[in-house]
């Protein structure tokens, strides 16, 4: 089944391209491979295509070996895909909606009969005039921040390089903003790729910063957030709540694992996702075809087309 | 407590009115009543205060006995009280979004420390590209359209008289457009009062020219969806899902009872919410604060506040 799914993949991607271009998958590629997609290629497949010019690595960032090998090979461009930004940046939203209303638990007590949270005094939150801040400002950050933008909150957010004040109505900063924009944010969205200057970005200080009752959100990388400190935000109620779908410990090898050290999974205030908010139903064929269309562009040296700063990693 | 939690919540209408007028809760009203707060006030009690000339029920819509007893007397003008429109327009964005994502569903595997949805196929929905329905155009039909357009949807509204095509993004419609818009929308959104109009307005005909895999969402009230055909559509799969915060049924005096005479608990594929969509944490004060505003602009005769029309209901 599984072949005859990635046949189909192949199938829909091969229809994105011109009729000149050939697709393999999987064996040995042959050398006169021009683009080679591969999240995680070794230093020797890299090293065994003269004709290589281009590595897609079909998600958004690079796995830390693969940033390595690419480093020492600057020959070749770089690219990600960003099929699933869209899918991602609902996650966020569903997250941090679900964490300020109360949404999982209301449905596990009335599916039990349970009326009873509709006369009790309500701990949820109202988003409107609330401040959000938004870390990361590509195409998941956007998104979000015209999401929160709909939902009447005021909206930050904060960019490596920040050209400009503002992007319509949202405030754009540079990270050395960071320090006074946590003090004004009841929401924390982040959206920033896991590079070494976002490794542990939002630590202790940070999470003491934030208004009271705030939410955390992170649908980009574990690690991004220091695991420790958020827990114990959590744990003590100086946070209203969380919404992760991304975690520090993953299955390796079909193994099951603790996504973290502490046991998130015992606090009522935390909305829980196995990191999959980049997908949906039909993830595969969008990824196919935004994977031709970005090949394409690839092809005809499109010079709108943004490649990976390998040195950022994103 | 209780009478605590009351007198706190008086100081704070009070603190909000000017110091000519008085503010009295329970017991026998003083002859002198001119404006009156009251969800279900009855017909004695209306007869019976010679200078009131104002109800107001402190929430939207009027309960069906409120509306005969005031279209009876129409020397009294009708307020509604629209404080919570923000939070409910909150809730049906969480239902949305949780439905399209299976959050609760994720939430509840991975507490069971089960990563396995990350690695099965996905049945999330991605809404952005998509097109929203939304049932009413009041205080929280708008926001409600606003946070649709802010995730990237095509946003049309219905309003009972629709004398423009578009507000901003938004598309207009009167009820008369219905038979064509349920076919090219792919969630429905209710936020239309209960009235004699709206009643079954959201039958088997309108659940079955949906977009297959549509989602429906109301925050409204239960009647204005039928309950069988919404059931049915639910269990079959035509649907994708629903978001339910209001039910056709109520608990009476405090007893427990089946929000439907159908299993809704049964299917998967709903997410459940008590009727606390407009409800968060800080309520009450907001709601007193509002209805401060709400009585100065009925004193002082403010001819830009708009009066229930007990006729239509709201």
């Amino acid at each position: 089944l599984a072949t005859e799914a990635q046949a189909a993949h192949l199938a829909v991607l091969t229809s994105c391209l011109p009729g000149e271009v050939e697709v393999t998958n999987g064996g040995e590629p042959s050398e006169d491979v021009q683009v080679l997609v591969s999240g995680r290629p070794s230093p020797e497949s890299l090293d065994a295509l003269p004709q290589l010019a281009a590595v897609v690595v079909p998600w958004a960032g690079l796995p830390a070996p693969t940033r390595d090998a690419l480093f020492e090979r600057p020959h070749l461009k770089v690219f990600n895909l960003h099929h699933n930004a869209a899918a991602t940046a609902e996650t966020a939203l569903a997250l941090l909606l679900a964490v300020a209303k109360g949404t999982v638990g209301l449905d596990g007590a009335m599916r039990k009969g349970g009326w009873s949270p509709r006369y009790e005094p309500r701990e949820a939150l109202q988003l409107e005039g609330k401040t959000a801040l938004v870390l990361g400002y590509g195409e998941i950050g956007k998104r979000v921040a015209r999401a929160c933008l709909g939902l009447g909150m005021q909206v930050n957010a904060v960019k490596r390089v920040a050209r400009q004040a503002f992007d319509g109505d949202v405030a754009l900063y540079a990270p050395s903003g960071l320090p006074n924009l946590w003090k004004s944010s009841d929401a924390l969205l982040v959206c920033l790729p896991a590079t070494a200057e976002t490794e542990g970005l939002v630590g202790q200080a940070a999470l003491e910063a934030l208004r009271e009752g705030a939410i955390v959100v992170n649908v980009a990388r574990g690690s991004v957030v220091e695991e420790e400190a958020l827990f114990r935000a959590l744990e003590s109620g100086r946070l209203f709540g969380a919404g992760l779908d991304v975690w520090w410990h993953y299955p390796k090898d079909g193994e099951a694992c603790e996504p973290s050290r502490f046991n998130f999974a015992g606090l009522p205030n935390v909305v829980m996702s196995p990191h999959v908010g980049g997908s949906v139903r039909d993830t595969e064929p969008a990824r196919m075809r935004a994977l031709g269309e970005l090949v394409r562009r690839i092809l005809r040296d499109d010079p709108g087309l943004r490649a990976v700063d390998v040195a950022l990693g994103y």
